[in-house]
């Protein structure tokens, strides 16, 4: 088989590889589990935070608990109208930092990549944390352990990343069908009972709750707008994880924008249904609930209750109410809302890398993060995500309230700055169609993107001024960290594109090649090196030997004789044992004699399997290697020589390669099994 | 200056370089305190032992403590005197390992080698656990965080060394001939006192020592001699550190053996002296000193002494005593004491690499190192002695008399084992030496090994025997670990050189060489990487390209054209991002077309300053590199491009190979400061 047909193989590789790496393009009905884990999730969470902000003023104020509810599913609403536009005209997936970036221009993109990057540790943080209250909740043992049992889990969730989970769409399909099943059948049960009277009250319903200190009865108007924007703001919690799909859309059947516009469709309607549902029934069951740091403002009898009193999340309780006499059933849905959880936790670690490749991509990241496969970069993403996601677990003691401060600031500004690129695509667009109906489509697609950003424009501003203080402002710092990180790095590869772009002068060809071969002893890989060196032909060619020992000197001498390779050997004298120094001195002495001329050094290297016996070879050829980087005019060879157990390590290269890396589904990709395929 | 000028200036490289890298030998007033710190500050500790175990049979036992003491020094003079004759024989600085090797064979030498590794260990960790005992005798606030202060301590030693401290000798001098001043001072200042009869009697005088159970008067015959052999074991915790010398020979003044033998008769002198002097007088200040963990023994009137009790080390409770009515006195006691404790631990920490380079070159530890300068092994071993120090301090809670346990059994396994070579050693030389005059000085020298061995014979089988269970068999699993570890290295090594065995095969010349040169964009590294290529002249040359982008292609091929290098471009297509595979898998495709060909791989590099920017270039090259490695016929040829930004970094290079070792001193080398030498 000659070069030529090789190269054709590879030229036409797509089809060589498609066996290995394959698309498995997904249908709406396993996109709509893969993507919506995150968002729906946000219901085992977003509820309690709206009873939580009320309970501020006393338990009397949960009138409203339903009324913000709607606030919040308009506002849902308006943003699922929103980004239905959005994976209509940005069917790439870039999401939000696409947008933002094309039609808003670098700042906005990573101001929005900032937020996202946050947003991916908080995603981490707060559903774990929630998860493992639910967990707590089934399993009483797991009480006041929250914060222990978030940190496993986040370091569980780690490990498997690391690992490599095979994701498939089965994976997310049953939990997330599951959840849904769980909590829309636990909903219609409690409804139906209600209907019937026979629904049977929450554990907490005798508990009465004292308002806060200055926030007693009655409210100012002031007061009460206050409260109630707390509340709202608390709530939006809930459209959390909606953005994913527009990440998303390549890894949809065709017709991907239509098909991913539809998924977002039944999404929003999924998760409004099932946040008022949850609302509504958690009213019906009387649940008083306040912050966990404020138990002591839950009374019984005008006296606070008991020290060992545990509060559990709202679905749990109502969950106890609804199945009060069948506890599989309760069991059953706080499970699968722990399992949803962890579940929303997961694509974060999904995400990430994702969007470190297009961040790479665009200079913003390290390149290495650009290129698939790139395990050390790839791994210490995910090692960054979970830590960070730790200290904030413990910094708030897996406290989802808490964390919920920090959350929302972060979604609202990739939000708000997507909206407003939006607007500004369409406008763009509208300056240059002349078509009729199409200037009416995206009139209207505008009118959606407008409307939405009015409503997450307010949301952000009220979310800026209830939460700042609350939390909001770590974000705020976290984010600007990472903008000012991302604008170095992008400074850093434009400086260095411009010191390295090419001009006329880059054209001179070095005169000679002065070739030096490292000997060290005389064994088969510096033979194999010495036969390269030859082969390349050079102006001149020895072989150069450190010598730091008398007696061993003499015998590599002798046995270089003996050989009769026809190549003189140079023997450097090195007293104090050093071995690279002699060597960067000599090449160096050999280009300023010949500033022209480049000096090739080949460096025999063993090429070795097992991990410790790298500690073992060749810690001076890379320490030679870095060093002679450093010297102008000097290439550095390295000749390797396969030592048999090498093909312990050939063989571990080539597992890592079929590895499924996080994300690899959400991104389209899938890798078959192709160890039984021929080679 | 022509190349031949160039490399005669390097063979001569020494001359040249003797300005950079001199040696300094030491004179003997000068090696003492360089040498000695280690045997000196045992002082600190070993009498302290030689109470504690005398005292589980109540403090009427402590009529013992100066006849101890006497054994103790008699086995000290004898290993002493061995030692002279070590320094004879055996200039070089090899030691007991180097005696062992050679008189006993690769398993003696091995064995002692693992004894010398956990011994460093245990110096830091028993001086400095020591030292921090002593601290708190000065400063009260430090009580009960003895554990905490020593951690401190072997952090801050491991950083010291990590940065490279300059040692000179007024580093050792001065506060070891201050600690001699000190000790010997107080001493004699406390037998005038007790001559004269008002020598104050100690803090614990007043206390009595209640046997341990089952040790209460009378004693049997049987459970004297066992209590006397305890005492005696613990005491010979006095030698530890007197082998120093025996290493250090190469840096004494000439003549070194002589020298050496008699600075080692001082020492011994010395070590004799202060011990004695402090026994006796511990016993006249009615000294009374019980295990840390059993402060309870201690009565006073019949009544345990209150919890608070802080029982100081034997010699800080004499400082106290002799210098009641002069403050100063004391602190200035104790002070240096902590300070010559710090500065045995730091001997180790120089030993460590020394001992390490040795190994190296024997082929028991990996081989880089045996190269000076290789500052990843040497930081990794100084980091490795620091976390095991620690790891010991914490497990022993800073305890002294817990870790001398584990550590006599160490020193005397190479004690023994380097008398037995010595004596192995006379014996060949007698079989062959003929003059009456030098066969008379082996027989004597023999008698001399033969009775040190006598002696350290009988206390290796006592400490077995009295310490085992206490945790001798800790460092005996410890040398069994480090044992193997080195068997193993040395097999793999042997294994290695076995595969790698030129044979008459090896001539064959590869016949021809395909070089393919990475291009990523067309700018200047790249366009360097094709002149370089196109000068070695090979066979067939291309640039490839790995295609992952549409647009990035198209456009890079029309600058290609342009440029018109006369070099065809192949393009690989990546559909996956994948950059790494299709080079390899191409690389691979050639060298089967054409199996006795060679392929030559030019990747350019950009050579940055910044750690930080490491991570932003050449992530790609690298692992590609680490992966072209495993393919046969392939050499990797770094093309480097040397940015604005790597002059930082080769500043930094230079000033670490000018940078002071842990270990240069007593190697006899000093680094001048050759910043100002003309290059």
């Amino acid at each position: 088989m000659g070069v030529g047909d090789v190269s054709k193989r590879i030229l036409l590789g797509r089809k060589l590889r498609s066996a290995q790496l394959g698309e498995t393009l997904l249908p709406k009905r396993i996109a709509l589990p893969v993507f919506a884990s995150d968002a729906l999730s946000s219901v085992a969470y977003a509820p309690d935070e709206i009873f939580i902000m009320l309970a501020i003023a006393g338990a009397s104020q949960y009138i409203w608990s339903w009324k913000i509810g709607i606030a919040v599913a308009i506002v849902m609403a308006a943003v699922i109208a929103s980004y239905r536009q959005t994976v209509h005209a940005y069917p790439s997936g870039g999401g939000d930092y696409e947008v933002a970036t094309v039609n808003l221009g670098r700042t906005a993109g990573m101001t929005v990549a900032s937020a996202l990057l946050v947003d991916y540790v908080l995603t981490v943080a707060v559903s774990i944390s929630s998860g493992a209250n639910y967990a707590s909740a089934a399993i009483p043992a797991f009480q006041d352990h929250e914060a222990t049992i978030a940190v496993v889990l986040v370091l569980l969730l780690m490990a498997m990343n690391l690992r490599g989970i095979r994701e498939s769409g089965t994976f997310f399909a049953i939990p997330t069908y599951l959840f849904m099943v769980a909590i829309l059948g636990m909903c219609a049960f409690g409804l139906v009972q209600a209907l019937g009277g026979s629904l049977p009250m929450a554990e907490s319903a005798g508990l009465d709750i004292a308002p806060r200190e200055g926030w007693e009865e009655p409210l100012t108007t002031f007061g009460l707008v206050v409260l109630l924007a707390r509340a709202f703001s608390s709530g939006c919690a809930a459209l959390t994880g909606v953005e994913a799909i527009s990440n998303g859309v390549p890894a949809f059947k065709r017709p991907k924008s239509k098909n991913a516009a539809t998924t977002l469709l039944m999404l929003g309607l999924i998760a409004i249904t099932m946040m008022i549902s949850v609302i509504v029934l958690a009213k019906q069951i009387g649940l008083k609930y306040v912050d966990p740091h404020e138990l002591e403002r839950l009374t019984m009898d005008g006296k606070p209750v008991p020290d060992g009193y545990d509060q559990h999340a709202v679905i749990a309780q109502i969950a106890d109410a609804v199945f009060r006499d069948f506890s599989p059933g309760f069991y059953f849905v706080v499970t699968v809302t722990g399992i949803i959880l962890v579940l929303a936790a997961n694509t974060a670690f999904n995400g990430f890398p994702v969007l470190g490749s297009i961040l790479a991509k665009d200079g913003l990241a390290p390149r290495a993060l650009g290129a698939r496969g790139d395990r050390l970069a790839y791994s210490n993403g995910i090692v960054f995500l979970a830590l960070m996601a730790i200290v904030l677990i413990i910094a708030f003691d897996a406290e989802t309230t808490k964390l919920i401060q920090l959350y929302i600031v972060g979604v609202f500004v990739s939000f708000n700055l997507s909206q407003l690129g939006m607007i500004r695509h369409w406008t763009r667009h509208l300056a240059t169609e002349r078509d009729a109906g199409e200037r009416r489509r995206m009139i209207r697609s505008r009118t959606i993107n407008a409307i939405g950003l009015s409503f997450t424009a307010v949301v952000l501003v009220v979310v800026l001024l209830t939460k700042f203080l609350a939390g909001a402002w770590i974000t705020i710092l976290a984010m600007t960290f990472f903008f000012i990180v991302m604008r170095g790095i992008k400074k850093h590869y434009d400086n260095v594109e411009r010191e390295l772009a090419a001009d006329e002068t880059d054209k001179a060809l070095p005169t000679r090649v002065h070739a030096i071969v490292l000997v060290s002893k005389l064994h088969k890989p510096t033979l194999r090196a010495l036969a390269f060196a030859k082969a390349t032909r050079p102006n001149a060619l020895e072989g150069v030997y450190v010598s730091v020992d008398q007696k061993d000197t003499v015998r590599l001498l002798e046995e270089w004789d003996e050989r009769n390779t026809g190549i003189p050997l140079k023997v450097l004298h090195s007293p104090y044992r050093e071995v690279v120094k002699p060597i960067v001195e000599y090449a160096s002495a050999i280009r300023r004699a010949n500033p022209r001329g480049v000096v090739a050094v080949y460096i025999p290297e063993y090429v070795v399997g097992r991990w410790w016996e790298q500690f073992l070879h060749n810690q001076t050829a890379l320490r030679l290697k870095g060093r002679l980087l450093f010297t102008p005019g000097v290439m550095v060879i390295s000749v390797p020589y396969q030592l048999r157990s090498s093909e312990i390590a050939l063989e571990r290269e080539e597992r890592e390669e079929h590895r499924v890396h996080a994300g690899d589904l959400r991104r389209g990709r899938v890798v078959g099994d192709d160890r039984q395929t021929p080679r």
